[in-house]
Formats: structure tokens, C-alpha cells, sequence
């Protein structure tokens, strides 16, 4: 489906790989061999990026045929067929590293994902994403985080409010009477009736501030699991409490086990390492 | 300088963040007010994107102004101050995560490669990137090698001739008589003068064969450190020989000592962590 | 700022309008003539597209001066002087009528929505625009509702969470047990926390089941002005309601007074007849 | 047919309406449901826009069937059937608005134009469309007004000559001797030998000038219907007569029984209503 | 001023030309040294190009200083100074190739066309160009013709009418009664009245019908002169006639002096030799 | 395959002939017309370009057939058929001029190639072209080159190490004392292994310098041909010898018998007359 923002990318990228052409390959395959090739999985993890490898293969040449053996979103152990692939050898050969970077780091980043999941598995915890992502592939990498088990946070600064301390100053240094609520009831008169209102708060007074505006959602800054717990209490259900800052996957147990309802992690897209997955061509000798 | 690949990531960033306006400054943020803001490093590391994070302010808005105390490549501790910046406080926030998305994960690739390099102190190797970058950002990513002191192989299919396994299969099956001296000579027929012919074997006796083929650059596969050992023995200068594979910083310096002269580390792109760098904006009161 | 989609829609325009050159002015006009001009509202209304038309003159020649009298937003009687451009002649010829068509456009929704809000004037309801903006000006148009006192509802579909009918008869025919319900709670389970959870209604019973399932808003869709005051009763207050479907200026006043939050009129973008509004210019007769 | 402006149009409307994604839909129908739609007329008018709204339903999905029971031109009354669409609900929904923003606005400038047509039946007048268009939308606008009986005046600077009062400015003040005539000599002398020359003209006397100096074209500005039938029949033939400037609907008859060849109107294009297009779907329930 | 195809075609000449980066002036010459220059014919000839080559050197780095000693469209000799440029070493040398590569092409253009404008003069006849351009140098390579002495054509099927051969086909085998009469007619009926009617025809007795049907041009088909002669004759300046068809530099003044108005010629810009013009860099020793 | 770069320029040059529509076509020929075409060789020559010239008409409309009888790289006498084009009248004629202009000159330049090739038939030198090609044509033209039995010079800047006078002129005045020997080795320093390393030398002192540094081919910058000799017999296969400097085809021949490797021509793309081939149209007659 029309997807503008990947057509960018995958011809961004195909075009910084091809240039102006595949030299090698141009000197070494002739033009009417054909190739097939099985994608490995050659690490346990989950699959992110299936449906835009092919794509990318489609993208190269039409003639291709990708045929995906696991979806986006499977979980997969060492050694296991992803997918196929077939075509002229010259087409195979252009796609593969372009094809094959997406699904390495998509990969990466949605067993990234899953490891964080699974580490609050049975609290009420929602392990979210954030606006740290790879530049150019938002989209895809906010894919990868569901197809992992998370949820998304906004997908950028059109799509949620998020009253950050830094909006915050504009209405008074730290402390100013009233300054968080002030900003809630401001955004609220503002803002599309579409949009939840999130604020971020550092202490616990902020917190009782953003509760008294009736702010839909608090970011709990950079608190610890004590504050956290206290911040569960306070606020009894009337508003989504967010823990963000600093999250490591050792200390993820214990923030969950708070009662916060989501935990919101930069790492999970921006320093996910990519997932080991190979290509194996196998081109038919010329004749 | 002109660049339009990173003209074209930029504007794809910029776009996927930005979207249709920043929502929560539009409600929160007077359009007049006006802010300054320090980039600071929280940890230590090599740096690289500074130029590049200019270039976003300078995008969102001519009349920001940039200031670089930091260049690209130099070393920094925790606490370092990298650069300022200065103008309308929406459009700081417009640029913000775009510049710091960029200049965390080029910097996180220096500070990786710098790494590798430090390992290899004193031999004569130089450490190599890959062709596994992020997906449009291929040119951004090899400079920060650069910066993290490493050396570039070939920025993509069109400038460079690497004779791989999958080329090899169409001149006939592993261990088919001189296949890899007949790629060789074919391509030295084929190509532009202007490039040198780098051939992938994965077993002493095929580098007999491109030896004798005069291939320019052996790329010697998945070999162990003995096999490495007796590969340079056997080659005696008469090619550069590369080491490629499975290669991890563990094994880094004793690669290094069997005087390979190059060793390509896909890890310094596909899995290298962000480096910690943030963005502190001080915005003015409204009047 | 960065605005992309304002950065194409001007070049598309300017495209189409000046195609290979100014044919007329080229065989007429001296390049080094020079010429001032002024901005005049031929008819009373409110101006929105002012700076969006600085743009377009400084897109087409930076040498272009543009100086604005009135604001967006201001309301003005015919007569009224908007700004005045000075510069090279053939710039001004060049930019003059893609100016004019954006600004008077986008005044004219502005103008229009002005008479829409006049008209609920002293009741809690606000005028919201929709999706059904001119294709290429979703923005530019959005602005101008808010210029002329309207609200905005979403900017598109990824901004907010409105379910209707065509996504309802994926969980079952009219009337299906508890359909609206489960479609509210599916939604909450699978949106980002950052959006509400609007559902169109055509019944009071499927209002009360959208309150039962704590939709954050419904819309009540074609409903007569008797049921909508019904609804409003229900609800107390519990959601958010919207009127929409048929709404014109006559009925307005009457909606509004049921108690309504909302109140979503397509005609502000999709009908808005372009508000008259001239460049007079005036050359330096050739020395 | 080859058509870049009308894909880069489309690709403009789809792309600020899908955004990063229709978040409703993803949240509510399943991938695999599939969804048919009838195109229906809800008031009477010209339709114009139905190969553009079939090529965004196969932009966005080209598995999308669409099926077009009214061609481009054809007038229709309130219920009628225009066309169908079948395939994914996903896909169907999210080119939805898009194509009817696209058909409703296009349907709606070939409906007022029909009108002006209707209202100089039996003269010699051809209505005539300007360069008053939407931004972006020239193309489509022009084909439009052909849709709806009228012809089209110059698409942009580039195919026309249309001497204005402030090109004549460059070579003097009004009144200064012979400026009509000099202007249409120099055009002559130095444009294409392909395009007429036209020239505007506010009093006879200006007229006169233009016809002996043999131009192709006069445009009576803001004459009164007195001048425009001595124009008439001063010119006898001997150029094409084209009345302009705030023309209106109730004035056009008077306007055409003087005898002008053309009859420029902006409001074809800058102030047409949209024409109220509908398209139901239905979705097949989830099984 | 603006000109997207300029725009354009410039960035893909940079682009393919740069690429990844200029890897020989990274290796060679340091980040801070500066250079100057000056471009120098080194043949005699029409200069074309100079602005375009202008923009370049912007494109490349706006720091560069580019000042101009001779205008589009003057006449140098061997030897001849034509401007300078100044500026960061590394910019200069990336801009120089696809400066130049324009500004000989375009000044081979016009050196062409004035040879061919030479070989009439004193002739009534306008020596004019045809769509035979450089793929994405249209508007350049016209410009180029008018510097040299020719006239333009018209520059697309948009902005002129010319009925071939081809579109008489449509109308019936040729011979067929009245094929080219009813084709203008039908062309007058239908097309904008800003564009005359050009019509193509093979005999004298074709354009006899052209005549009759008050065609504004006829283009004479690979005629002989004696036959050219005649049809001056007999057209005694009730049309425009172009000489069109294998028309080479020898043949001109024979064809100017049959009284025609118009010669068309594709070798001024398909086959116009390059101009040899060079750029002397002087880059500052590295202190 | 995907070729970014040709579907630019493709776009680029159907939008410059095309714009917003073929009127003439538009005004004769029924929308129903079909059309078949043989396209035809002119003059004798070598073809190139007919795989572009099939991708302009799928580009234009998917539905025209497209039958190559020739390949690219073939010899072919005057009126030999190149290849027959099938469809709708109005899509071919759409597509026609714009295949023609791209087809004609790159068949000039295989065409001028292939006489140089011929003129060095028996020796051991290889002609290979410069960066001197049509903007935007860069890649089509190497290709045309290569199918004129040419070689290929480097692609672009970032593809190929070429130290010219202006790179060394950073490291000193001409003469400064092993000027070239240090270019050659700092080059080799910093340069990716994947790239030789090639030096202009203007005299034999400076070629003795460029081999002492193992420089990997030296371009023998218009030196005469006895200077040339002197260079092969110095050089004694120690590196690659490019000739290169104000080559014409009269002095090839005693070029190529010095024994240099490698003559560059900068007027096989420059300067190569378009071949003469022409697309015959037959539409059927309308019904």
C-alpha cells in the first residue's frame, strides 16, 4: 500500500548502494543468468522487515519473485529459513545488501524490543518506543517495535502532546506557582480534540499540579522506583503514567512492578544491534 | 559543500518529525520567544555529526545560529560541551531531535570505531567499514569512521571491484579448475583502469590462484588466525590481503598481528550504540 | 520554518503557472526594470496567506521585497492595504498570480469560517473544519481555520482515532450486539496512549454504548437537533460530542444551542468562494 | 498517459492524509478484510475527476479494482451511480478522502462552468477559464472547465502572450502615444511565430491601437456592455474579442449578445462549490 | 530568479558527477586552502551558458565568488577572459566539470545557430530551432539559440500547435479530400486562441488547403527550392512559411532567398560541436 | 533494472517536450486512435540507446509495445529497422521525440566511439572517455561508449583517483621538488584500497617522480608523440599510460603506436553528431 516515506528510503538507499552501477558484477555475471537464494536467520530473535525486503527486491526489478516464509513479527531461532528469492542473477546481487541492512537492523530492533517485553511480562507495564530513531526510518522502526510486542509512542511532533520542560519554561522557571497546570489547561483550549494531553513532571507536587489540570497522561521524569510507586498511588487511575529517562533493561522489573502503565526506552531503536541474517545466492553456472 | 544525499536525509527526518507542526509547541510556546541551548556530551567518546547537526538548524531555520566548540573526529569525556545554539525557541525544538538522532548515532559509530582501532595499536592493520550502514546514511556513516580513525572500503557497487563467492559460482562450481584466476582476468579486461580488483577466497589454494591471477586485494573469508598467518607468508606483499568475517573486538589484536593489512568490521555500522548526547534549551520567559 | 509540504506545493503551483519562462513579459518587459506593489483586500473578510504569499515571492527571486500590513488572522474592510513587494519587474510578473491564488483562497476560508463562528458566537461550541481540504493545501487550509476562529479537528489519518460506520461493519452489521463498544475498546488496546478515541454514532443507543465504553468522543452523525439535545443529556459531560453531516450556516446557531462541543462543517474548505484581493503594480517606465 | 504534474499532485494529497499511517484502521479492521464501494451523486451537476480518482485508488493500492459507470463530461442527476471500487478495506479507506476530495472539487468547476455555458447558449461567446486556479491543481481545473462546455484560455506564462496593463507600463504611462501598439510590434518582432498575441485594452481608443497594429487578441477590461458592442463593431472581424473582469453569472447573456468571441470568468475555477460525491463502502464482516 | 528545471538538471549533474565525494581533492588538497580562477575561451564563438555556469558554482557552495566579463550572447575570440571564481579549493574543484561541461555545450549551441544566422543575413528569414534538444536542456539550449541570432520554436507540445504528417493520418490516407483543410478547422475549433495553427504540408497542393482553411503557418516538408519559391508565391504572406527537413549550412542562403520566414534546424542543438572553453585554477600553496 | 538516475532524467525530459499536454494531438487525433511505428536507422552507425528509448514509452503509457530488433552495441547500415512500437496514437506520439532525441545521441556517441576504435584497431591501446558527457547523461553515455568498443574512464569523482595540476599545485609550484611523488603517496595514505591511484605528469622528470612512487597510471598530459615513446620505454609496464590532452581523430593512430594503454577522447561525448534515426507513425484512420 502507498507508503511514501519507504519509497524514500528504499530508493535513497538503493541509490547509494547501486550508484552507478554494479561494476563488479557487470564484469563477472552475465546478463541472462539467473540466481536463486534462501534468507537465513543466523541468530534467535524476531523477524522485522519481511514484507520490506521485498520491496526492496521489487523495487530493482519487477521480475523478481520473494517468497516470505516467516512474517514480521515470528519469532525465529538460528538457522531458520526466512525466505526465497529468485530472479536474474544481476538484479539479486543489486538488491541483497540494501535488502538485507533494512531486515538486519528492523530485525535487531524488534528482538530488542521483545527482550524488554518479555522482562515485564505479567505487570500491567506497556513497554513503549520513543523519537529516538534512525533518521529516515521512523516509520518502519516504530513497525519493528510492535512487531516485537511494544506499542508505539507518538510518531512525531504532529501526532501527541507532550509538554516538556523545556515548553514548560516558557511559562515560568521550575517552581513558578502553578506552572504545569497552567500549561495543561493552555494546551488543552488549544489543541485538536484528537490529542490526549501529556506533561512531563520531575517531582511529585508537578505531578499533583498535572492531576488537578486533568492532564491525560504524566511523564514521570527521570524518578525512582520509590518516587515512582508514590506517583501510582497519588494518582489512582486518573491519569496514564509514563516512566521515561535513564531506562535499563536490569532496572526494568522493578520500575513495571510500580503500577506505572507504560516505560518508554530510547534504546530500543537507538542502539539495538542488528539481528545476523544472510543471503545465500546460489547462481546457475552459465552455459 | 553541495551534498544531496544529505540534503535528502535531512529533509526525510525532518519531515518524519516534524510532520505536519510541532503540536505541543504550537500550544504551549509564543511564537517570539527565543532560547539557547548547549550540546553536551554525557559520555565519552568520538565525536562526529557536528557539521551534520548544523546543517538541521540551518534547514529548519536560516536564523539559527550554530556553534561548533567540538570538530568532528576529536575525543571527548562526560561533560564535554560540544556546541551551542541560539535562536527562535520553536525552531529549536523543530530541529532538536532530527540534530541529536544524527550526531548520537554518528558519534556512536566513531566512538566504535575508535575502539577497534585502539585495539589494533602498533600493527600495521587499518581497520575497514563495510557496506552494512544504516539505510540512507551510507555517506555519513563512513566519515565517522573517518573520524573514529578508521579507513573506508568501498563506498558502494560503483567504485570499487570485490569479487565475491556469488560472482565466482557463475564461472563454475567451488574447486572448478581456475575459477577465481579467470574472474580475476576477466574483470581486469572489463573494468575502468581506475579501479583495483579485490577478490573474496576462503581457502589458501584459491589465493594461489588470484596471487597468480594478480588480483590487487585478496579478501581472505572467514579464515582462522593461522591460516591468516600463512596467507600473508604465502603472499609476500605481492597483494593487500583483507580480513573479513565474523570479526569481533575480542579477537581484533591477534587478527592484526598476522599482518593483514586490512580488517572490515560490519559491526562499526549495523550494531554500534548511540553515543549519549543531549540538547539543553533554556527558553526566555514570556514577557 | 522547515515546511515541506509548503516548499512543494509552491513549487508545484509556481511550475505549472511559469512553466518555461514568462513568454509576455520577456518580449515586453527590460530585465532591469523594477517595480513596486501593493496588496489590496477588494472585499471585506479575514486574510490568511500572507506570509504563506512572502514565500512564493521569495521563492521566486530572493531579491524580492515583501512587507506585510496585515496580520493573519486580522480581519479587514475592502480597500484595505494587506502589503506592499518591490523589485525586479519580471519577479514580481513571474510570482504575482500563484501569490494571489494561495492568499486569496486561503482567505477565503478563513472569511468563511469567520461567519461560521460568528454565528454559535456565546455558546460553548466550537466550529471544527474536516478532511475534505483542497488536495496538496491540507495545512495551508488548516491554518486559515484557525485564522478565521475555527478549531481543528485531525490533520489526517494518522493524527487521530475516529472510527466510523465503514470501520464498524468490519465487527458486524448494524445493529450487531455491543459492535460500537467493542470497536472503542480494540482501539484503546491498540492506540498509541497519545489519541483519543472518537466513534461516529447514528443512534442514541450506540452513544450509550460509546459512553459505556468510555469513548473519549462521539460523533453524532446526521442526527436531528432534538436528538442531539438528548444527547448531550445523556453524556453529561462523560465525552466529548460532535456534531456533524449536513450542517449549514442556517442550522448553526440551533445546533450550538443544544449543548454540543464540536461542530465540523466540510463547506469551510471544500466551498469557500476565494476572497477578492488585487496586486496593483506599477513599473518604472524604461529610462 | 504520462501525467508528472497530476503524480506529484496525487502523491501530495495521499501523503498529507496517510501521514505515517491511518491509525483508525489499523486499530479497528483487519489486514485481510476486503471492502467494495459505490460511487454515488448526491445533487445534480457535470462530473469531472473520475480517471483522477481511479488513478489514486491504483497509486495507493494497485490491486484495487475500479470500475467507472460515468465517463469525464457527462452531466448526472442527485443518485446516480458513477462508479464502483473493489479490493482490500484497508486500501479502500485509506485513498477514500483523497479521490473524493479530488472528484468533488473537480466535478464542481464543471458544473459551474456548465452553467455559465447554459447561460450564453445560442451566442457566438466561448467561456473561457484564467490562470485563477488552485495551486497545484491547474491541469486538472483546465480539463475540467472542458469538461463542463467551456474552452480553455492559456495554461500558464509559457503558451500565451496576454499583454497587461502592467507590461504596457514599462513603455509608458496610459495615454502615452502609440504604448498598445509598440507593445504588440516588439511581441511580434520577438515571440514564437506559434503563439497569438493579445492584448489587454481599457478604452476604444486603446483598441484601435491594437488593431492596426494588427494584433491577434483584445481583452476588453471592465468594459460596460455599451463598449463592448461598439468594440464589436469596430474590430469587424478583424481580431478575436475577449470580455473580462469581474463577470458574474447574471450579467453573462447581456455580455454575450454583444457579440465577443470569449468571455474569461475566474470563478469557474476560484470559487466553484465542490459537488456533494459520495462513496458507501462495505466491508465484508471479520468471518 | 525561478526555474525549477534548472534546479534540476543541475543537481543531477552534480550528483552524478560528485556522487559519494570528490575522493582524489580529500586525498590531496586540505579543507582550508582556496583557489581562484578564470575561464578562458579557448576558440572563437558564441558564449552561452555563463549565468547557468554561475548558478553552479552556488549550487556547489554559495561562499564562491563568480564574476562575470562577458554576457550571454556576446561573440569572444580565442583567448578571451570570460569570468572568474573564487573560493574554497575543494568547492571549486567540485563545481569545475559540470560548469563547464554546460557552458561549452550551451556555447556550442549558440556558435552553431550564429553561423547559420550569418549565412542569411539580409535574408527575410528567421533562422529557428525544433524539439531536438538535449534530454532535460530545453529551456537552456533555446536560450542558447536566441544568444547566437536564431529564434525559438516552440519549446513543447504545450505552447504551439503543429499538425504533422502523423496527426493528418488520423484524418485519412493523404490525397484523402480536404485532409488538411478539415484538420485546422478541426484544430481551430478546439484549441486555446492564444496559439496559432501551424500545419504541415508535403505539396503545393496541400498548402493551397492550408491556405483556403486560413492555416496561420505552413511548414514545408523537404522541399525543394523551386518549389519553396512557388509556394512564397502563391501564399503571398497570407501565412507564415517555415522551411523545415534536412536543412544543412550550405543549402541556407539558397532557402532564405526563396522568401521564406521561417527555417527550422535540428543540428543547432543535436549535433552543435562543444565550444572549447577552460577554467585555469590557481589553488594557494598549504602554508 | 533500477536505474535512479534514468528515471530522472527520463522525467525531466518528457516533462520539458510534454508539460501540461501534447494540444496539437490533443485537438486531431481521437483518444481511441491506435498507432504501430518502426523505427529506422537514417545513417550508418552503432545504436545505442534503444533499452532507454523502450523505457521513455513505458514510461509515457505501460500499455505500448515495444519490440527492439537491434541491440545496443550493433553496427547497422542505413535503413536498417531498429525496432516497431505499438499503442494508443496519442501515448507514442507523447513519447516519440523525447525517445528520438535520446536514442539519436547516444547512438552519435557509440557511433563516434566505434570510428575511434577503429582507428587503433591492432594496437594495444583502448579508448576510454572523460567526465566531459551531457549533464544528466553521464551513466547513458559511458554505456554508449562501452557499446562503441570503448572503456571506460572513471564515473564520476568519488569512483577514481585522478591527481591533476591543480591538486598538485596545493603541494607546491610546478618544479618544487618531488611534487608529484608526495601527491602520489599521500594519496595512497588516505585513499580507500579499493582505488588505484593515478597522476597527470606533464614531463618526463615529473613521470620518473610518479613511478618512483608507484604511482598505478600516469596520464601523459599533451605531450607529443615522441614524448609519448620516451614514456613507454621509461615506464617499462611499471604503471598504466593514459594519453590525454586535445586528441584528434587524425593523430590516433601515431598516438596508439607509442604503446600507451589508454587514450582519452573528450569528443566522443561532447562533440559527437546525433545519428539520424526517425520513428515512422501510421495511425489508423479514424472509423
Amino acid at each position: 500500500m502507498f507508503d511514501p516515506g519507504l519509497e524514500a528510503i528504499i530508493d535513497l538507499a538503493l541509490a547509494e548502494d547501486i550508484g552507478t552501477g554494479d561494476i563488479t558484477t557487470q564484469v563477472t555475471v552475465p546478463p541472462a543468468t539467473r540466481a536463486t537464494g534462501v534468507i537465513l536467520a543466523k541468530a534467535e530473535g524476531v523477524i522485522s522487515g519481511m514484507t520490506v525486503a521485498g520491496a526492496v527486491f521489487a523495487r530493482v526489478d519487477p521480475s523478481v519473485t520473494f517468497q516470505q516464509s516467516v512474517a514480521d513479527g515470528e519469532s525465529v531461532t538460528a538457522g531458520t529459513t526466512l525466505g526465497h528469492v529468485a530472479g536474474p542473477a544481476r538484479s539479486l546481487l543489486a538488491a541483497e545488501r540494501t535488502a538485507l541492512n533494512l531486515l538486519q537492523r528492523l530485525s535487531g530492533v524488534a528482538t530488542s524490543t521483545a527482550r524488554h517485553v518479555a522482562a515485564v511480562a505479567g505487570t500491567n507495564a506497556r513497554i513503549v518506543d520513543t523519537r529516538k530513531t534512525t533518521p529516515g526510518l521512523r516509520t518502519l522502526e516504530k513497525a519493528a517495535v510492535r512487531h516485537g510486542g511494544g506499542h508505539n509512542h507518538r510518531f512525531g511532533l504532529a501526532d501527541g502532546i507532550l509538554i516538556k520542560d523545556n515548553h514548560l519554561a516558557a511559562l515560568g522557571a521550575p517552581g513558578a506557582p502553578d506552572r504545569v497546570a497552567r500549561a495543561v489547561r493552555h494546551a488543552r483550549a488549544n489543541a485538536p480534540h484528537t490529542l490526549r494531553i501529556e506533561v512531563e513532571v520531575t517531582t511529585l507536587a508537578e505531578l499533583d499540579e498535572a492531576l488537578a489540570a486533568e492532564a491525560d497522561v504524566a511523564l514521570l521524569d527521570n524518578m525512582d522506583v520509590a518516587q515512582m510507586r508514590e506517583a501510582v498511588v497519588r494518582t489512582a487511575g486518573r491519569a496514564v503514567l509514563e516512566a521515561s529517562g535513564g531506562i535499563t533493561l536490569d532496572r526494568l522489573r522493578a520500575i513495571a512492578e510500580t503500577g506505572v502503565d507504560l516505560i518508554s526506552v530510547g534504546a530500543l531503536t537507538h542502539s539495538a544491534p542488528a539481528l545476523d541474517i544472510s543471503l545465500e545466492l546460489v547462481l546457475d553456472p552459465t552455459p
